[in-house]
């Protein structure tokens, strides 16, 4: 099968045999994939990941190793990113698993980025346990966000939502994007503080105020209850303390790498509460789409056919582009899956 | 009265005229009064503060401004360090105020810190509402350290300490000591994370275990779901950061200035919850006091007479000294207050 390779850092798309499931697991036919800046990241060398890029995926399931998972093949899927103690087949689980946070699992291999091979490929595999079903109403160009998507949604599981009226999202980039929609949902006043116009702009059409970023001394101290930090770079803490209310919160979403100059101590002399935010909720993303209150789609900048995935990643990169997809020329638009 | 004041980021102690009263206020005759870290960052340069130093005492109830308050006199008393709305004598509160959070009051003034004449003097004059009368059982000795003890009773206000059976504290300083002491009263397993073995003794004395400290990667992870980061240096957040375990709880308490060099992406990728944790309040440290739970007098170096400042806080600087005192040469050690 084709699949995007990365290996020191460069990407290439190559022939590689279709992935060996273990019992459990599926193989699932990829229809359309998405990149994200964390496979960027892994091109910079974050995670030192050599193998098959991508994470954010809908697909088919095209076969089971277990006769007992029968009824999913067929179906169209989206998939937790994840691998923990039970998708591995470890019988005594870790104490995160024992928990009940799986995301956390201390032997976890994570899809496209640690110890296995992901998304931008025809094929991929995974535990039964980390699919979800995708309802008939969704198209795979908004099923495609659902992880990103669920990334999102793991503010509502976080932060107490209803003790606030508003809340400040600081980027404008995908994931901003996608978290201001999912709060403007949750029916908040939601403001975008951006650099980008057209981003802006984007933001603009689903109802959230946009603001432009200035220094943070140039922006009003202590206006939001709520701030989310999705920048994806260091420098968005300081904004997010300096206009955040006392005892307000500031939800951290950008894992760049690398040490950054920060102040700490207005945490403490505000006393914020600062949360970190990384994997969410599937069928939370899903519902969310399913009813039409979130619609990714006007966030797809171009979709490029697997095959050229080495052109489709710096493309990713230029200033302006938000979305980029990956089509496996096999998978085409027709609809070859079963709907539920 | 004499009063040790800075100016310029020097002490001197000088003769100045007793504080002036407004309506509700009470005047102090100071009995005892502690040297926190914050006063010797003061004295280099942070807050711009040029005034009489000192926000931890105890003392005596002089005089009152208003009749209503003459039961006041005489009464042996801490008082809570911020000056808010309805002390200052505004009608209409801000909105911190109007939530019941006047130590993130919008018009605060701060005793010694700013804006306000602080306790390293014979008196100081303080509104009756910050007041609280010390019980009987708590000589001076251990009432001075009200204020940063509430300051550490903080964190079991803002996080569910029953939620957690054990606890890591960064640092081996003052405050670092009366935290470790509040968390083991509270039945956690308590571990001190500090460099001098004379601090950690006397931590261990106080039946909290120790633990010297080393670079983050030497320490091993994921180890607590609570820990408090108390080492007034930038340096102690990665190590928080590591020790923690994903989905734990980190509290910030250190409020030095200026930025650090610091990694965010932990905090992202096991979803850890930072709290910065200020001022705290008064009637639990004085019940912790009264009922000897928490016993912090070990933690004194040495009592300074008030006309020695210049000589004292030089002291507190140097290595392996713990909290210094003040007392002003008339409060003596005889009691000539009431009790209560």
């Amino acid at each position: 099968m084709l699949a995007a390779v990365t290996r020191r850092n460069r990407i290439a798309v190559v022939q590689k045999p279709v992935p060996r499931l273990r019992p459990g697991w599926a193989l699932v036919r990829i229809r359309l994939a998405g990149i994200c800046n964390t496979d960027i990241e892994i091109l910079r060398g974050y995670h030192n990941f050599d193998g098959t890029l991508g994470h954010e995926f809908v697909g088919e399931v095209a076969s089971v190793a277990s006769a007992k998972d029968r009824a999913w093949i067929g179906r169209r899927v989206v998939g937790e990113i994840n691998l923990a103690c039970a998708g591995l087949g470890f019988r005594k689980p870790c104490s995160y698993c024992r928990r009940g946070i799986p995301t956390h699992c201390a032997r976890r291999r994570v899809l496209g980025i640690l110890g296995h091979d992901g998304a931008f490929a025809e094929y991929l595999a995974l535990p039964i346990v980390n699919l979800h079903r995708v309802p008939a109403g969704i198209p795979d160009e908004a099923a495609v966000f659902t992880e990103p998507l669920a990334a999102a949604c793991e503010i509502l599981e976080q932060v107490n939502i209803r003790a606030h009226r508003e809340a400040a999202v600081i980027g404008d980039g995908k994931l901003a994007q996608l978290i201001a929609r999912v709060l403007r949902a949750a029916r908040l006043r939601v403001v975008m503080i951006g650099k980008h116009t057209s981003k802006l702009r984007l933001a603009h059409l689903a109802d959230i105020q946009t603001e432009r970023v200035s220094s943070p001394r140039a922006h009003r101290s202590n206006q939001f209850s709520l701030t989310v930090e999705a920048t994806g770079s260091p420098l968005g803490l300081a904004l997010a303390q300096h206009i955040t209310v006392p005892r307000g919160t500031v939800v951290l979403k950008s894992t760049f790498h690398g040490a950054a100059n920060v102040e700490t101590w207005p945490i403490v002399v505000k006393e914020l509460t600062v949360i970190g935010s990384r994997c969410g909720p599937f069928p939370r993303a899903l519902a969310l789409l399913r009813s039409g209150r979130v619609d990714p789609r006007p966030l797809i900048s171009r979709v490029f056919s697997l095959k050229d995935a080495a052109k489709a990643l710096p493309y990713a990169q230029q200033p302006g582009v938000m979305k980029v997809l990956l089509r496996p020329a096999r998978a085409g638009s027709q609809k070859s899956y079963r709907e539920v």
